[in-house]
């Protein structure tokens, strides 16, 4: 059995530095392991980041690729047996990958406490933008602030693929959203999606979130630019509120006046979900991706894909996914083509 | 009954905009009120910020000035009764100040809300400086990080006063500190009051901290510097640590890679004593404060006054408050000259 499989051969901007190789497999899976057929894996901002050696880890070199995606097990590995913390999913279940796995392949042996089974009715569309996004937003609405239906939450970067969870999932828990953008014309689309309010940053923000809120500032941001965005926020917050950094779009630091913490005893916090992933217990996990995917299925949680692209075609999803403005996430349809 | 108190006029850097007025006080005080004679009360850097529209809160002209300080009760107005939030100090009793009175006077008509009794074998140097300090050091140690007996805490400024008292409370609850200076000849002096460690701040700092710790990264940071020095310390902390922010001597923002909090998930905080105080029940307060003043009688913990003034002298006693290097608290004693 051949695989195909894109691995990173030096650190530098996507797609230079990347190969697609193929392996021929043994027949079996490895002892331990589970055979999986790739559906569809994501291109997200925190892979190309960890290509140019600007992520949280460090790939070692030569290095397999693809931190999120979902498959379908094709085949077990005789002593495959299961464990209380891994159960073994059945040939023909749908699982995502929630340990780093290098999904952009079509074929891969993985263990059963890499991946997650989800149900059969979710697409390969959906599947694949599954664990990183909507999980961070849950995350992030939920653990960092005590907060009562009809709260404001404040959010910048709101037209990213996160921001659109954050406004869809704050409302099922009954949050209100001011929703901070770069530019015009994301009023429409995001207030399809359940936006209450939709500004674009400025240095009238915080009077125009006052405007909104009736003065009620928020007791949570969630800051993905970083820079005079985040400093912004942190003027708009509420005493005692807490500012969630889990991106850095502007890639410039967060100047922090002292009196922020001090005086308005803001609280500053990060979110990376790889790392709230790998410490929770599996029922855990079951329990939350259950309800994400359930709202996936029932339309109340859209993620929307921009295109898809088979591996082959590497080079050109990369310049896609690098793209502004191209409304929805690339996503690899790795046994095509 | 004459008042003497120092009052500001103008928002300016003190001595300037003060004036040292004289009040002629009604025979016995207004109802609910209690009559103290202020034994000792502190210029704190708090006070200056205040003076000059740096602090938390800006004063309204003309304002009654000192934040800390101890005293007698000398006289209860007639229908002075306790409540459970506030017991009446008999007269001869000692009491410290717990929220802002003005302490800058010799004679003061308080509410039994205002202040908090204390051992009479705390003397006025001990009690002055009992409110503030000693409790920021404590509750930062306490409050922030989950920490076990032998864990490292790392502080900047620890020959302040703040970081003196957590140089004696961190050993007291059984924790090592690494303190950090902005120059030469502080090693003894640190090291008599217990700190493991004294290390110059400098680009050094992190490889010197991890040779003292033997690689364990501190848990927590107590940061009264702000600007590069917070830099540092936040990469100098262990992965989900927490930075404690309470002063910032440099006047310099903190700048916070957003990788600091993402991946390496620190948690920034800042901690201001008199909101602390101000959301606390009294019988919390006392039993703190308690543990406190006993640590100060028997001698386990020290502040240190450099030079007392009174009322009168208070251009000579700014002067000296604002020198660097001047080894200890300037203090007020009210009732001399």
């Amino acid at each position: 059995m051949i695989q195909s499989r894109l691995i990173a051969t030096e650190l530098t901007p996507a797609p230079t530095g990347l190969d697609l190789v193929r392996n021929d497999l043994p027949t079996t899976p490895p002892p331990g392991h589970l055979r999986v057929k790739v559906l569809a894996s994501a291109i997200n901002p925190a892979d190309i980041n960890y290509l140019e050696g600007q992520y949280g880890d460090r790939p070692e070199l030569p290095a397999r690729l693809g931190m999120e995606g979902i498959a379908t097990v094709i085949a077990h590995a005789p002593d495959t047996l299961p464990t209380p913390e891994a159960p073994v999913p059945a040939i023909g279940s749908q699982v995502i990958f929630i340990r780093r796995c290098g999904c952009w392949a079509d074929i891969l042996d993985v263990t059963p406490e890499d991946v997650l089974k989800v149900p059969t009715n979710l697409t390969p569309e959906q599947g694949a933008l599954l664990k990183v996004n909507p999980m961070t937003a849950l995350r992030m609405l939920s653990d960092f602030a005590d907060l009562n239906p009809g709260d404001w939450v404040m959010q910048n970067a709101a037209n990213s693929s996160v921001g659109e969870c954050v406004i869809q999932i704050a409302k099922k828990l009954g949050l209100r959203t001011v929703n901070v953008v770069r530019r015009e014309g994301l009023q429409q689309p995001l207030t399809s999606l359940g936006a209450d309010a939709v500004i674009v940053d400025s240095k009238n923000t915080k009077d125009e979130l006052m405007e909104i809120t009736a003065g009620n500032a928020p007791k949570l941001g969630l800051n993905a630019v970083g820079g005079d965005s985040a400093l912004r926020m942190m003027d708009c917050l509420a005493n005692r509120g807490t500012m969630v950094t889990y991106g850095a779009m502007s890639r410039r630091a967060i100047k922090v006046p002292n009196g922020m913490l001090i005086f308005k005893q803001l609280r500053l916090e990060g979110f990376w979900v790889t790392k709230w992933i790998a410490a929770q217990k599996r029922a855990r996990l079951e329990t939350d991706y259950a309800s994400l995917a359930q709202w996936m299925t029932d339309g109340s949680l859209r993620t929307t894909v921009s295109q898809t692209f088979p591996l082959s075609a590497y080079e050109q999803a990369f310049t896609n996914a690098k793209q502004d403005r191209r409304g929805g996430k690339v996503l690899f349809i790795p046994s095509a083509g």
